[in-house]
């Protein structure tokens, strides 16, 4: 058995929790904050309820909102300036993966000095950050509770992925109420994202017994709560739960990372401004397909959690049947289906399987691949 | 519905990661380390295996190993002496529930001063405590995670509980290995304390689903490994399983607190030196009985997760499976039956009965109590 390590943040959940944004930043000792949001969250009004509850904790805070979906180098280095010139000692992120990770890479910064680039990879952080508040909008990306940070190269054009213990936040505030303000599109986005986490992490070569049981509750609430989230704006009760599914899909993959679907989804990202979930969606059908051999019984416990029934059937036809459901569930609620249809061009797909090889995910992915198996998935998937 | 709250240690666990504890308290910025033992745990050769990690991470170190089971807050003092004498600025423990325990009382006192009695009851501890890395070798007390810490009164012969966020260790590590060196008799007391940890924190006021899914696991667990466990010293999967249960009832009550078994059982362990696991379960299905109408729905899922088949039951019947699945249990793997074999005196329990009603662990069990309550199930236990 190999040791293996599980951490998270402290974590609250629930109805109201985002008005506890700015005692969190107190209780660690801020005096003066930097708020990253962007945009979105702005015009949702979760913005202003922050900067209520850091005025009443008697906090300082400086906002800042260049951020763009498939976040920046750029946008990064000006935040990083914003949070230096106003003598900041503490960061809160909200909204979805962008403001989050962008928070987190200011952070890094704040603290480390040189370019975000410098940290690419695992564990190249060697200073310890300002403390850092999180507080999620949209059941996706599980990035409020996870050790990673996912930035643009905008020279290379490529996702960099920043792994380490330093960028798990100090505090996590999960609000199922922010869910209402989402269309259904970024739901169901955000919601196969979520899925993508819990069946990669359930997968990954690095997952534990912790990890398996945070993956597991996350695929099944996946299955029975976004179809019902993506329908309506007001299931309080589905927006409840796939909160929390999104919650135990990043405490899994943060302790036992990602695999292939997120490595070519991030070569994608970095050339295209597209969603992230959905790229992910058009890929994991295809990637589960290649990965089924190398476990199959685990594809066949995924198929279970889903509630598909699987009596009788071996463990290969079992995990087949998870792989049916997963491509039905991404037709039902609208999720796009082939990388053509959101503008990825058919010549660039060499060149990014060349960028996912060398992406920090692939290296738990259960199955070898070559530049060249990339590529057949990426055509499969175009 | 409520906001709810989540924390957990960092916590490395598996075979051979006692060895990582001298790096993990350098890693926390340790210099010069108190190691709180017992003379168990020196004897089965563990202590050694600590002050060697320490060494080869160049720290300083002094142990204190004067702790008995119950500790007293007398050891909590002579144990501060010496962490103050030796100027150290972090703190390990090794063992069981006792010596974890002192660890972290001793911690509250070297930053916060007064008596170990001023922090009993919840969130009395208001300065940061020193860097604490917990090793557990028991598969019992999930204190190696929890924020708490019960240590007696030896005036009053009572057990003061403390709950406090700071109580919650830096880094947990958990080696199934140290399982080995345990009686039959200790890994079945200690087994069924994992065993009612989780069942406390599943029916809890408390418990949230983030605790309901370590709970569940906890009991599963318990019911597929705890008997093999006791049969070998050698069976390293049960060991491990153990283990983790163990791991997850800890992370399921420090979240979710306990109820009436704990609450009864610290009146007792206040006064009579006996092993905490045994007093449990002795209590744990009179109170279940108790409780099963608080909601039966639980008490039927914990049938489930015991492996009972239930189908075609009411909850009430499917709850009361599982209190008779739990009796046998404890029959089987020798454990005591009545409070009166392990040397309580009858003319105790009224007295107990009040101290148990003020225990900080009552106020979340599922239903109402009242001393004539507590009284007439010490009666029925005797």
């Amino acid at each position: 058995m190999n040791i293996h390590k599980f951490v998270m943040p402290e974590v609250i959940f629930g109805k109201g929790s985002i008005q506890q944004v700015g005692e969190s930043c107190l209780r660690l000792g801020a005096t003066n904050v930097l708020i990253v949001s962007d945009p979105g969250v702005i015009a949702a009004g979760w913005l202003d309820v922050v900067v209520e509850s850091c005025r009443q904790a008697g906090l300082q805070y400086t906002t800042f909102y260049d951020v763009t979906i498939n976040p920046k180098d750029s946008e990064v280095e000006k935040g990083c300036r914003v949070y230096i010139e106003n003598e900041c000692d503490a960061i809160i992120g909200i909204g979805g993966g962008s403001p989050i990770d962008v928070a987190k890479a200011i952070a890094i910064l704040a603290t480390n000095g040189g370019r975000i680039h410098d940290y690419e990879g695992v564990d190249k952080i060697h200073h310890p950050l300002p403390p850092q508040v999180m507080v999620s909008t949209t059941a996706g990306s599980g990035s409020e509770v996870s050790q990673f940070s996912v930035i643009v190269d905008t020279k290379e054009k490529k996702k960099m992925t920043i792994i380490s213990r330093s960028l798990i936040p100090d505090i996590a505030i999960i609000d199922p109420e922010t869910l209402s303000t989402k269309s259904a599109h970024l739901t169901a986005s955000t919601g196969l994202d979520v899925l993508t986490h819990g069946i990669e992490a359930y997968v990954s070569l690095a997952a534990t017994p912790l990890t398996d049981v945070q993956a597991k509750n996350a695929i099944s609430l996946v299955a029975e709560y976004l179809r019902p989230s993506v329908a309506s704006k007001m299931n309080e009760e589905a927006k409840t739960n796939m909160a929390m599914a999104s919650l135990q899909a990043g405490l899994a993959f943060s302790n036992a990372i990602l695999g292939a679907v997120h490595a070519m989804s991030h070569a994608v990202g970095g050339k295209y401004n597209l969603l992230h979930g959905d790229v992910n969606s058009i890929l994991l059908p295809y990637v589960m397909e290649y990965n089924l051999l190398a476990n199959p019984q685990k594809f066949a416990d995924i198929a279970l959690f889903l509630g598909v029934d699987t009596r009788g059937l071996s463990a290969m036809e079992a995990g087949k049947k998870a792989i049916d459901y997963v491509k039905q569930l991404a037709i039902d609620i609208g999720a796009p289906q082939r990388l053509a249809d959101i503008g990825v061009e058919q010549d660039e797909l060499r060149q990014m399987s060349v960028v996912a090889f060398h992406d920090a995910c692939m290296i738990t992915n259960p199955r070898d691949v070559t530049v060249e198996d990339i590529e057949e998935l990426f055509r499969k998937a175009w």
